[in-house]
């Protein structure tokens, strides 16, 4: 695999073309940002923390039957992966209540949902990702009614994978964030990152005890012992 | 019938009980507010021509087989009404993009929208009247899954009544906004009122040419002219 040029220049992510068309590579750095890029910092290992549990995730995933993009690790803070044609929504899972949810909406922090609750927000910080319901995701053209549909039994899935694995850590996954993407074939794919970024995790029973973004977001601690701690608990390595 | 206690003092209406306790007294008052009451006055008929117009739309409504809480006009400015245990929410629907779908998503004024799209608000003005999704409507027990269905496939015919019978007068109906409630049997009915208070009506063929409470908003010319001028021309009379 050779680095081609640089196709993406994310907040937290770098992307990179290869020698193939169809793959690429995407490199974790150390940056860490919050509220839509306001907030930033470098921490030095941030990367390869959400690296080595993204690497962790989805290959359990793929064998749990959900395809993703991830291909390989090439090096421990980057990522082979297959490239996707990005469908630009952040698809939001709540098992219990938090963030906008308590904020926006009146919920209780901590406040179980059941089923769990799917939100869609537009992926545009120059319009701050404004949410979206189904018709507006339609009207706009961003996915079909069948690929809006395979999304949401993705995602919902995905957390099933992701809480049972989780829960026997000790960790209350409480929402999660995730980006899905047409392969060549026009399959919908898991892309981008599972990770402390893109997880809320509490730790077993404590409503609010924040092992992830929040810590940074809320300034609740030291982030980077954090997302050691938490790495370490998710892949026990 | 008699007037009885006052039962709910809204922004442009006010709700009396009455001899009978499933019916009820709406006074349309004339009170304008926008911007969730920080604009505020009052224009002198401006209630009157709501309640024609209403009075007019409610009963073409029923003959079209779309159950409404209308049931007479006391006087002219107000109506006897089935009480309905209200849904909180504000169902939009839209025939071309403009207000918020233009300020937050991007769509051009005046767009077309085919199928209409239907968008949702939380009726809750401490809260800004946050936009929903069905997902966080069953979430917060706000609707059953059949009464969203039912409210979704009445807010379509009844747009459809409402824009047949105003394009032959050569207003375009952008959008619009209703409210649902339960009757006492549980039956979904049409609530509230349908006026320039809650249309967006623009003359026929040029964007942005309000008939509507757009010209309050944003101060486009004589708000009570355009007020009678369009209830002439909805009601003919
Ligand atoms: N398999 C893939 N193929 C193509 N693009 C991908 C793939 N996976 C992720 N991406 C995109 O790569 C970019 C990763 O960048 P990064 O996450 O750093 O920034 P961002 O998403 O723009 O910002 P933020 O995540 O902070 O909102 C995102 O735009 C993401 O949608
Ligand atoms: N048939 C009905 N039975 C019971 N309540 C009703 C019925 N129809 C309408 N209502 C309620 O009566 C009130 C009418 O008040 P009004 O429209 O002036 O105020 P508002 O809705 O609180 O404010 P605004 O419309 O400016 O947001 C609303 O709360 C509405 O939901
Ligand atoms: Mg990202
Ligand atoms: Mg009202």
């Amino acid at each position: 695999m050779k680095q081609g040029d640089l196709l993406y220049l994310g907040k937290a992510k770098s992307v990179y073309l290869t020698d193939k068309t169809d793959e690429l590579l995407v490199v974790f750095r150390d940056d860490i940002t919050a509220f839509d890029g306001q907030k930033k910092n470098v921490l030095a290992g941030k990367g390869g923390y959400n690296a080595k549990v993204t690497a962790y995730f989805y290959p359990l995933l793929e064998a749990a039957g959900i395809p993703t993009h991830f291909l390989a690790e090439v090096t421990p803070n980057s990522h082979l992966v297959r490239r996707l044609s990005m469908i630009p929504l952040e698809v939001i899972v709540r098992n219990r209540a938090a963030g906008s949810l308590v904020r926006n909406y009146g919920f209780t922090e901590g406040q179980p949902l059941s089923p769990p609750l799917i939100m869609m927000d537009l992926k545009d910080d120059s319009r701050h990702d404004p949410m979206v319901t189904d018709e507006l995701i339609l009207a706009m053209h961003l996915a079909t009614a069948e690929e809006l549909a395979e999304i949401k039994r993705l995602a919902l899935a995905i957390n099933a994978v992701l809480r049972e694995n989780l829960t026997a850590k000790g960790l209350d996954l409480i929402d999660m964030k995730f980006e899905f993407g047409r392969d060549t074939t026009g399959m919908i794919r898991l892309g981008d990152e599972i990770s402390m970024d893109s997880l809320r995790l509490w730790d077993h029973g404590a409503i609010g005890a924040s092992l992830d973004k929040d810590v940074y977001r809320k300034e609740l601690g030291d982030v980077m012992e954090t997302y050691a701690a938490v790495a370490q608990r998710i892949c026990g390595k």
